[in-house]
């Protein structure tokens, strides 16, 4: 067959590559078509048979690097790309990562291995754990955070509650995440008086709690109230990245007027995770992209509590938010979701001291005096 | 106990609410209690037992309207909340849809009801149906769209691709979602020369045919380049809202100064539909939500082809995009993936006239002469 492709322009590619590492289901001959499939659909998304010879054929598509099997009806596939084909935006990487192929089953991505020269795109954690702990003037515990709750109550109140947390002790008070900017609770008026009550509690105690206002909304917008928390006295901000896309909060971390920590959280994102044979592992969405994506700490739903996440998964995302990743900052792992603070040794016997733990209605559980709850926090992660 | 919570401003709701439709796995004692909780975590996020009394807890916290079989082992759950908790933006209503239950297993947001108060801000598909018509000239027969690729080719090499596909009668000629700004095809060069040799074509035809570059980036960047395409004479937009975010998406959709159709592929998005009993419903995320996000089309899967979509699924697609929704144009269904000539007089019989079809590879296949098989495209469209 006469191709009908005009190709009059010769492609000149580095020759340099990035490998992803996939699970797929299957027999062996599956798990090869599954890989085979990749290879075309994240690239050329063409017949093979029509694939033009030379450079897009032998160096555009996919290559399978390897094949090894996990079970009998599971493989590892090493999959590598041209670098060029990421362009310049973590969403083209996510793309071919995860694009079209997040449409079929028994595909799941587990891990990235980038080269220094697609690394070398992404700023990445501003902050990470050494900036964190400077900031927070928290030298060798974890960092104890909780969040402002619950929705329904007036900035005011939630203003109280801030100054309540801080003098306890608490190091970061994030806003819970369904806190944006409803009627009973402006954005503008939340971040003032929380931001405020903070810094009055942290000239009672001599700490440097920060306030950490939840800015996730509609790109510009969301851009906008980052640097409106940042002249009103936020000490950070948190985001959920699976609500505005990864590269939305890159653009917030990356931004230079904002210059705060992040924390990332994982509503919406439960959809990658939730099966075990497709879309992400948990290392690397909440590790690995997580890091890419410039959040200086990582929440995700804690082992035991009310989700579903095993503790090995857990672990696994704690090892991501460490490993080496370029010249990236580690970042923080932040279990959370239904901690109470009979669990605090237990976790920090699973995780160490490099972590966030987040504890937050099992704070308000624990007895009437939220400043006495918080010093009972404070003092179980001191004794550790 | 006695509260722990501070509440000096009383909370004053309208009374209006809004109501989801869930698919809940399990007995009904275990429905039961993942409606229960959906109420709870989608909202205060709290234990219940610490929810204030009065507002909070009468009227924040979500409220099971009904819970019905719909096999022994799942439920239908509708689900009500208070208007006011979405804020002002996409972002919030998705996370009070599917934020932190995403982290759950056997919930599956099925459809959202929407209130007028909550509908009316969205401006929603600027073009639509009739506008994407009247752009394309096409006043019966579904629109006829085609992809540039396979990435690795130049500008000139895909706008002489476009030339022919504009020559042999396409109406909507997109970027393939791979090509974003690599070095080998820069976003200016190919919009540039795509959207002149679009024109030319037009010029000899008579015709309208359009040329949407592919604008999937950081949200920042993605306005410049709708921007850019505008000027450059674009005739549309393709974006990938699993990619940048739904709420990006729109907008680019709500600016003014870009005002061109914009058409949403799926690439992914797969991740909340692969499984039938977690995620979204196959017309929840690419009917009614791309809708609300300001899509004119919507790219999808076609049942048959090398996607896992059932041909119910893809109905019930094409069935939301039209259904009523407000103010909100119905918007064109658009099913791909693996399509060929030979199967568009079966696509036209299930989805009818109302469509777009997206024949990608399937017309590089028929014959060697691309202009021809246009033509044939074409008149398989007209004799329906």
């Amino acid at each position: 067959m006469i191709s009908p492709i005009p190709q009059t322009v010769s492609l000149c590619l580095s020759g340099e590559r990035f490998r992803i590492v996939y699970r797929l289901g299957g027999s062996r001959g599956e798990a090869q078509a599954r890989a085979n499939d990749i290879c075309l659909e994240q690239t050329v998304e063409f017949p093979e048979e029509l694939v033009p010879s030379g450079p897009i054929r032998d160096e555009v598509v996919g290559r399978v690097e390897s094949l090894e099997p996990i079970t009998e009806k599971a493989f590892r596939a090493v999959i590598s790309f041209p670098i060029e084909v990421v362009g310049d935006d973590l969403s083209q990487l996510l793309n071919v990562v995860l694009g079209n192929i997040s449409l079929k089953p028994a595909i799941r991505a587990e891990k990235l291995d980038l080269p220094e020269s697609i690394l070398q795109q992404f700023r990445g954690p501003r902050f990470g754990r050494k900036g964190l702990r400077e900031r927070t003037g928290v030298v060798h515990r974890p960092l104890l955070s909780t969040a402002l709750k619950p929705m329904g109550l007036a900035p005011a109140d939630l203003a109280e509650l801030a100054y309540r947390f801080a003098l306890g002790g608490v190091d970061l008070i994030k806003d819970d995440h369904g806190l944006t900017n409803q009627t009973f609770c402006r954005f503008e008026e939340r971040v003032d008086r929380c931001a405020e009550a903070v810094a009055r509690a942290n000239r009672q105690t001599g700490l440097k709690c920060a306030y950490l206002p939840n800015v996730t909304a509609t790109p510009v917008e969301m851009l906008r109230r980052a640097r409106y928390a940042k002249s009103a006295g936020a000490g950070g901000l948190l985001i959920c990245p699976g609500l505005t896309g990864l590269d939305a909060m890159r653009a917030v971390a990356d931004d230079d007027q904002v210059s705060l920590p992040i924390v990332a959280h994982p509503a919406f994102q439960g959809s990658f995770v939730v099966r075990p044979d497709e879309g992400f592992s948990h290392p690397l969405l909440f590790g690995q992209l997580a890091r890419l994506a410039g959040a200086d700490a990582t929440i995700f739903p804690n082992f035991g509590g009310r989700f579903s996440f095993t503790r090995e998964e857990c672990c696994e995302i704690a090892a991501a938010t460490e490993a080496p990743l370029g010249t990236l900052h580690p970042i923080f792992p932040a279990p959370a979701g239904g901690l109470t603070l009979a669990r605090v040794p237990e976790v920090q016997q699973v995780f160490g001291r490099e972590m966030v733990i987040l504890v937050g209605g099992g704070l308000f559980k624990h007895g009437p005096d939220l400043v006495e709850n918080c010093r009972v926090f404070r003092k179980l992660a001191e004794q550790f």
